[in-house]
């Protein structure tokens, strides 16, 4: 038996490659866009894929079945639904999956989605059932939210989630194996914990939403605690439905030269997108550009804030990132890349060219302005979501969400200095790139942000 | 949270960097001693190793604390034994090791030795604990075995194990995952399972030996039904208790060509050891080479059948080998590595140099062979297990198994043809190579061995 | 200035990258078919291909500059010719290529073919001629062969390359480095030496094509001595010609278990073809598969024996032999792989299939059996070239080489025993599989082959 | 024949692999001190090294010699000379070393150092000699310096180069290719051109240096030219002649956290060493720092301005650079390296620790500032060569080699702004973190610099 686990960083989004070794074949769980990792696993196994799976349609990855089944000949398996528009084979319960030995039961576990569907293993060495891949039902410490798809039906649907999780999951047995398809990080739940794999009799005794003494409880306490989702999961989710385009392979990106790059920045929508650390795009960048650094959030902001219309022109701290950019951004549906910057800033700075800096401020200048009296002038700007911002903020700070900043910066002064800060200084130089590109004429970032007040000890307020 | 788990093929063994990435720190539970791959883990996660645990003095491979903590500086600990002749943190029943915001605390668990400890892990996102590393103790389907260390200590251990077991182990919860040193494939436990990682819940309601009814059902059971350890165990138990040696990095192969080959063969102990694919043995190999194919039992068969003092003069299908193998081999304590033959048997064969030959027999052709009767004269020898001779047979072999072979051979008659079979073909064509070296004029051997036996649908007897 | 060097093994195809990095472009010269290595190769330097060049319609390798332009949008360069079938710009003596500051400039330098061109390198730190691109115009220690096209055409061909040399390239003087599109080991030249670069000066002093004193005698001893081209020149050529099929990414190859990979077998066309090495094929293989082992010959091998219109079924040493097996194939127009036999040998052995052996025999057992006197019932077969033939053979062999063995088998008789060997046993095992496929019952190969016989000393004849 | 030239990037250092395949024997040339590449392409090429030579005394890098034959038990071959003190086999002139078939014949060169000996190739497939290792005695474009060694040597080595060059290697033959043991950006060389293999007759007929019509006018030319030698090179003699220490593998670098790198920051000789990209450490850096950026020019800045008793604390882009940084370091002889910090100026800044910036201005504010008359408060220092200062520089610039700016740094007011540039920003940005760290108060730096003034038309004055 064969049982991988896939991570896409970023997304925290996990699938699994499944697979009997006698029998020779494997199926994908909730599979990438970029397929190759899976291809690559079953060789490695002497697999066969012949089944491509998903659990639900996923609103924060595009999904990578229709990539594997062009691939490799798998079959298609979702659940059923009158909101796909290509041919597949509809799962419903009670329907098995045989994988050689093992097999797979198909649940009906509604509430994250109406369609959602869990899967529970069984065989291998062993007759009873021994795990479950829950999708995004259920998490390490979190469920899923009921509350994606809108229209009124958050309510509902968490209803329903109450009772898949109760009546369809947890009776599986608390020695049961949970295999989600997100880990910690992931906008899909408000804070699903570090564990990859989980059990359901931990999370029957200790994930907070199973303690709801009641249906009522859970679905008010579920409702009331959720976090904004990315404004880009119901165009994820369509193009899921619809059936994402197959590419075959990585498309290739070009090295554009300066002038080539220039000239595409003319492009009414083009985008130059800068995926250095947030101290060198501070230090130095191309004007007008928006940053959004290579860590881990990079799809997840990526999605926000680009759109699949927009050209991409990219700046990369080197030319060796182009793969795993191209990637992110290909899972969360943007496809329309233009080109590399061919030497980066290091081109664009020899070639005489104009460049702008964001000032990077350290958590101690910013309190000595602000003893100093400063804090009149600026205005200090606080991008986190609610949540963080009701945990306690810089004293004179306003909010105002990173997502949101784009309809709602008309709400500062253009004129007047603003130091963006955020958790940790990476959503600030986003949003302080998009204030400068907007107009504003002082724009400074908090490298370490919060959390450098924090361990500095500065006091916060509520 | 980082938990990375990394798995010596062959062996099975299964070794764990657990770390927090906001202290920055990790432990390595029963790491091996090539040890690069936690290094490298935790240089990606930004972890630094401060702690390099053993669960118990092992046996099927040699220990990587020492080496780990020459690299890194992090402590040693293991649990309190005499045994020990090196310097380390001994730990107790109730011990705990912090690892910023995790904590793994120490139950002994005496059973499959003395000493043995398993680590109950809780922090993280959660306060109560999520998983045991179980070492040796518990399997998933299977115990460990407590016949390790003979002298009449079988009994009083497996006792102990029942208790160690029911008494420590069970108690944590169902919902507690199970991290063991070994997966399926180990000799450490006669029939583990697929699974890598399991649930106390699911082993406590399907592990076979936890559903024994009693402490005298479960001590007669496991020691009714425990397949012969590997040999060399007690000399690998013994270098970990004296401590091995601290090899800094691999050491260099030299590559041999055919005519120094010739000259160190010549020594009294050296070993041609040919870990082609059985087929290509069969085909032609250096009169006198011993057979070990590069395949999954790799390293236990090394492990077996070749001594530390032996000097190793290898012959690879590619030098891209050679890596592989000498891990195989420093895992199981084979450090003397004379080098490798330059261009392998493509070098040998055209320096004009002698081969032999290993006929390589289909079933059918064996079925026929005793279906005219040939078995009178024909030695057919049936190299398994007793286990798996007890489960059915070819009819008129020979039961001696490969473990044993160079002790038993003499009831064999070195001028009849031999023909060796096992389960697949593998043991057969190391057998095969052992009695040919041996004197034995006319071996053959058979690929596919029971395993096609039965898939052609040919009756075995029992 | 970058120029860096692609060998593609076996077909001994050398290819070239050179840009300039001030300008950021890049061209390459006589590309592969599987481009990726020039696309990574562009980026770690920060180049754009802007131009894939070829010197002349290739007979031995499908072309890449299709594929290159596909993937890049580089302009596809070629010689003027009435052949080319797709679109391309056409250069002409005198044209020039600027990449930066480099410049390369088109000397017609017809022979090997009509059409054939050179690309002599200035710029970079010199004005001065520094390099030339010589195609199959000229190679280290010998010429192209102007005996491809057939028809007539060898003397007039052989004419203009004495001009071609000795007018256009020679005049551009000694200490110019010469570039050439094959090393040592292609069958594009008769004695192509081992160095990759070379000089005109040395060429123009020890290359004993040009040591000729007239033309009269180059074309002569040029015609006299050209061994016989691979027969898969011709449609090659044809397929550069009319412009091969741009693949875009390596078409994905399929595991297919012991039931598919029979079932395909039964197809008319199809090939069993097993790349392991000569040993293990001889120790047991699947009954009419078609040895050509991975070693440096392969490409060329599976050109000559194998169509394109043939669909092949692999039999591998390990799957991580897929991809460059897979490439070889593709490089040489083979295009129609049905899959990989999922476990190789070891998965059919299990199965209880039939495999067939091929005796691998040593020199010393060919040579006893020689003084024996059994060489009357022997038919001992020879199937090198026949200049290999000519330097001597062993005694009582009978010459037929490789290349012709399907269309004059039935010169030998299929009921008495064959031992066919040939310089290293590689093609004896080839052809081997070939005459037993063919219903000749009792075949061997002989490892080692002429090579093992000389280093043993044994007596050759002529 | 095998040749394989090994690159060594940011020393433009060329070592090669020679060797026979037949024979299975290889040399390295010239190796450097990091030795696995060449331990792999001998495996690859299944050779074994049986020789490591030097062709002199080599100042810019540490010497691998001795490390080759550690691992390999290769001998070791230096030229004959009194400064060496371990032991080896000394080479004179017209010794040879056999490889196989390939003879390397010795030529004693003196000129770049008193010892210096060039290796001959000859055999493979020809008996003349077909190429030369010329070590530092003649690169394409160039000569080697005769002036690293000082106390008057300098004119009497340069007429020992005229005479080596013209008497022992040009008589070779013009179509003899020539494999120096630098490229293009070494400063062993003041204008090596990019053609990694050149010829006799190209240089011949187009070195500049072998153009002079006469002994004296050569001498008089070449020590008229040199740039300044890096002041590490005599340090890196001695560790070459006395022997270096055999490192037996990289020595790991551990991951300190924020406390740790600041305990160890308070070292007297600490250095904190940032290795990120200009724009990035002008963003923000630890107080103090040090920039020298990850680009081709690290090592030989590393070497300059770095001492082997220092130790280093390193900030990194990202951890997979430790190893690219490591590799540099020790190839120059700086082998203490305390650790990287754990998580990079991202976990400095989130620890709420001081950050200092360095203003990245374009040639635009610098040119505006110009303009208003700035000039007069403004030192706008050129820290580049004199060779480069010559050819123009910024008006009003004070002209101070950034390699004497430790000793010279007085010359300019801490008080005063101080605005730094060079080629393209490396140099300037290094010299401003050394102003920076030296109490200058105001320190900016021009990326881009003069290539960026030039490209955007500025005008320069000389």
């Amino acid at each position: 038996m064969v049982l991988e686990t896939v991570v896409a960083e970023g997304l925290a989004h996990l699938s699994y490659l499944l697979g009997d070794e006698d029998a020779g074949i494997a199926a994908v769980i909730d599979p990438r866009r970029d397929v190759e990792v899976y291809l690559e696993l079953a060789r490695r196994h002497h697999l066969r894929i012949t089944c491509a799976v998903e659990t639900h349609i996923h609103a924060d990855f595009v999904s990578g079945t229709r990539e594997l089944a062009a691939a490799t000949g798998a079959e298609i398996c979702t659940p059923e639904s009158d909101a796909y528009r290509f041919a597949r084979r509809s799962l419903r319960e009670g329907d098995t999956l045989a994988l050689g030995d093992l097999c797979l039961r198909v649940l009906h576990t509604p509430g994250h989605t109406p369609e959602h569907l869990s899967l529970v293993v069984s065989g291998g060495d062993e007759g009873e059932p021994w795990a479950v891949f829950t999708g995004d039902t259920l998490f390490a410490n979190e469920v899923g939210r009921p509350d994606l798809l809108g229209g009124g039906t958050e309510e509902p649907l968490a209803r329903q989630l109450y009772h898949s999780l109760h009546d369809k999951l947890l009776p599986l047995g608390d020695g049961v194996l949970v295999y989600p398809a997100h880990g910690e990080g992931s906008p899909c739940g408000a804070r699903i914990g570090a564990r990859r794999v989980t059990t359901l009799g931990y999370e029957r005794r200790h994930n907070p939403r199973l303690q709801a003494g009641s249906e009522e409880a859970f679905v008010h306490d579920l409702l009331a605690s959720l976090p904004e989702p990315p404004a880009y999961y119901p165009r994820v989710k369509q193009v899921n439905a619809e059936g994402p385009r197959v590419l075959g392979s990585l498309p290739y990106l070009p090295l554009l030269d300066t002038e080539e790059f220039r000239a595409r920045m003319a492009a009414p929508d083009a985008v130059v997108l800068d995926t250095r650390e947030v101290l060198a795009f501070g230090g130095g960048h191309i004007p007008g550009a928006t940053s959004i650094a290579l860590r881990e959030a990079f799809p997840i902001w990526a999605g926000r804030l680009l759109a699949p219309e927009q050209p991409l022109l990219l700046v990369l701290e080197t030319n060796a990132d182009a793969d795993r950019v191209q990637r992110h951004l290909l899972r969360v549906g943007l496809e329309q890349i233009d080109g590399i910057l061919r030497r980066g800033m290091r081109g664009w700075a020899e070639a005489g060219l104009q460049f702008e800096r964001i000032r990077q401020v350290s958590i101690h200048e910013l309190r000595e302005w602000l003893n100093n009296g400063h804090a009149d002038d600026l205005q200090i700007v606080d991008v986190r979501s609610d949540a963080e911002w009701r945990q306690g903020h810089i004293p004179g700070a306003i909010h105002l969400h990173a997502a949101h900043l784009t309809e709602r910066m008309d709400e500062l002064d253009r004129a007047r200095p603003v130091v963006v800060y955020c958790g940790s200084g990476y959503r600030a130089t986003t949003a302080a790139s998009i204030l400068q590109r907007s107009g504003f004429r002082d724009v400074s970032s908090v490298p370490g942000s919060i959390h450098a007040w924090r361990a500095a000890g500065y006091p916060l307020v509520q």
